[in-house]
């Protein structure tokens, strides 16, 4: 046990020049915010975003907390979550709310949900007054390992999901792994795919520990999830430090393993919570790890593990087993990906592996071969 | 004749480390626009959002003039004018719109307009795809000398103007001096009011030179036009290099000398055109200078030159002038400067003269001191 009243708490920093700042990873930290947050919140106004699903005990230990800091003042909005929460109309909504709470240029703001809400609290601190402070405190394993950490925030458009937002880096990210015993088990490996994820593109070693101690991220072992987070962050700010605003043929894009299917899955499935960004994420990557052996860039063998392991912890592996009725073509798919927002002069970007451990961008693939990918015998 | 087949151009160098960009000023640069942009269009595509009032001559100079570019499309967007083209709902119809357009990450956005156009166009570059590059080509004098250099974008809520937006420098501004031939005389003098504050607060000399070519400015000799703007982006890029972001306690604050009582003479006249932005500063300046002289600053003799010479040019100068039914009570005039965003925990800040051509930025002046300015005798 330290000082703060928790056994474990690591560090893992995110090195933006001027807009360094660090991640901790560490189990009770919304209950220690007060002196987790006390250098960022001393004699500040703080505005807490909060997903409007967490006004519980989660929200009421922050709460606390906070009101036992040397914060000026502590206010809440709350907000919903689900992709309906980033709307031009909720982005309207909460900034007008904060205006009303009479915030000044020193304001700070706290994100306190999953991706959601973490991404509009983003926009609306990058926005009001033309940029506030502004605190992460993820409560969704994807959002812990994911969308907090790179500084992109933003919302949806009728044209398609993130088109507007700012690039907006938080003074402090505080990932209480607390949190995800109260997350739904469907959640948590939505989330954990984005974990192995990390390992597939460039650390093999965490791909052969997750192998290992998979399970027990999944299962609650605070040790284990604090390692697995701990890794995710990392090797996010580790690209992110190098390529900050995702710069073309940057390697930011190596993040995008698995997405360009994924996309098109979740397009596909209509954001009605029937698939899951991490679930559409699994299989992407097990499809972009088969199209990485068809270009000869990967083993089979390399494959058959990723698409082995994220089975193993429970996660669909297969186009048939997120879309039973058949229903999603190749063409569908493949049009999809062709207007994915990353694609280039209409030529789609794929994230391809050398091997676990190993990957590149790629844009010269020969859409040919992705469609035998996504092509399924007709039922009979 | 230079090459461009235009007489005189010059060239103001905002510099801003990674964001560095040029002001370009002279006759005939809209039609120009093919060859001043040529480096940076090249290949691209241009999305220009344009004040649906210069759907004449001046859109069509310009869309001829990026047709002959080497531009991969070009398409304009039109939007409202005035305050009102500042709303969230156009924030969001400008973008979509634009989305609509089949825009990618190399798009180009280019604002033509006064300030309005200007700011709410340079929103949407900041926000659409997280940040697009863009091009301001500002139409009025306002504009041109004002909202036009130090990346200031943004639009209003229902608390208050520019409350949302951002920090998103040009990638170029080109300033045609043609275009204020067809300007409003209200509105050129409206821009004249900005021209001198740069004067009043920073370069004696430059005030002394309106002092005897103010009137050619007006008036509408290009050389004079030609240095005024200069002179003018030349003054405030100066201080916007040194203070990007308006730090607290930053040179950056000096340019709203006047703008504390502006504002609060704006919002008593409401935004309805009866007193336009620059015309509240020219008796901001003045009530300013007043109050310089009052705390010992600054020379009545300096401050009455002040405001001679925006008289001489035709500027009203008095609050009797912009309020003639006497309606504007202290208090609410007070009340205003007290809820200015620029307040610091509830005092006001005002820029304040030493002399004419030096400025200061003060925070600990006895509200009873700018009372005694704005409280005028009973009608009987």
């Amino acid at each position: 046990m330290n000082e703060t009243g928790m056994s474990e708490v690591e560090t893992v920093e995110v090195d933006l020049a001027d807009r360094r700042y660090v991640i901790r990873v560490g189990a009770g930290l919304i209950a220690a915010a007060d002196r987790e947050l006390a250098d960022l919140i001393d004699g500040r106004h703080v505005v807490i975003i909060a997903d409007e699903g967490l006004a519980g005990p989660h929200l009421g230990a922050l709460e606390g907390a906070l009101r036992h800091s040397a914060a000026r003042r502590v206010d809440t909005l709350t907000t919903p979550a689900g992709e309906a929460g980033k709307t031009f109309a909720r982005y309207q909504d909460v900034s007008e709310r904060a205006l009303a709470l009479g915030i000044d240029r020193r304001t700070i703001i706290v994100a306190f949900g999953g991706g959601v809400v973490g991404d509009l609290a983003g926009f609306v601190a990058a926005s009001l007054l033309r940029g506030l402070d502004f605190i992460q405190i993820p409560t969704t394993l994807l959002a812990q390992v994911d969308s907090s950490v790179g500084g992109k925030t933003g919302i949806n458009t009728t044209h398609g999901k993130n088109l507007i937002g700012a690039f907006h880096q938080p003074r402090r990210v505080l990932i209480d792994t607390n949190v995800l015993d109260t997350l739904p088990r469907r959640e948590l490996l939505s989330g954990y795919a984005e974990v192995a994820k990390y390992g597939a593109i460039g650390d093999r070693d965490f791909f052969e520990w997750l192998e290992q101690h998979g399970q027990a991220v999944i299962d609650g072992d605070p040790a284990a999830r604090r390692r697995a987070i701990v890794a995710s962050c990392r090797a996010k700010a580790e690209v992110v430090a190098g390529d900050e605003r995702e710069s073309a043929g940057g390697r930011r894009a190596l993040l995008n393993f698995g997405h360009t299917f994924a996309h098109a899955l979740e397009a596909m499935a209509g954001y009605d919570g029937s698939l899951l960004h991490g679930e559409a994420v699994a299989v992407g990557m097990i499809l972009a790890a088969r199209l990485s052996v068809r270009t000869g860039a990967c083993t089979g063998q390399d494959a058959e593990r990723l698409s082995r392991h994220l089975s193993a912890v429970g996660l669909r592996t297969e186009l048939d087993a997120v879309d039973p009725a058949g229903g999603w073509t190749a063409d569908d798919l493949l049009a999809h990906m062709t207007k994915d927002k990353k694609a280039r002069d209409g030529r789609i970007v794929f994230v391809l592996l050398d091997a676990l451990g190993s990957a590149r961008v790629r844009d010269d693939i020969e859409p040919g071969l992705a469609r035998t990918l996504l092509t399924r015998p007709k039922a009979a």
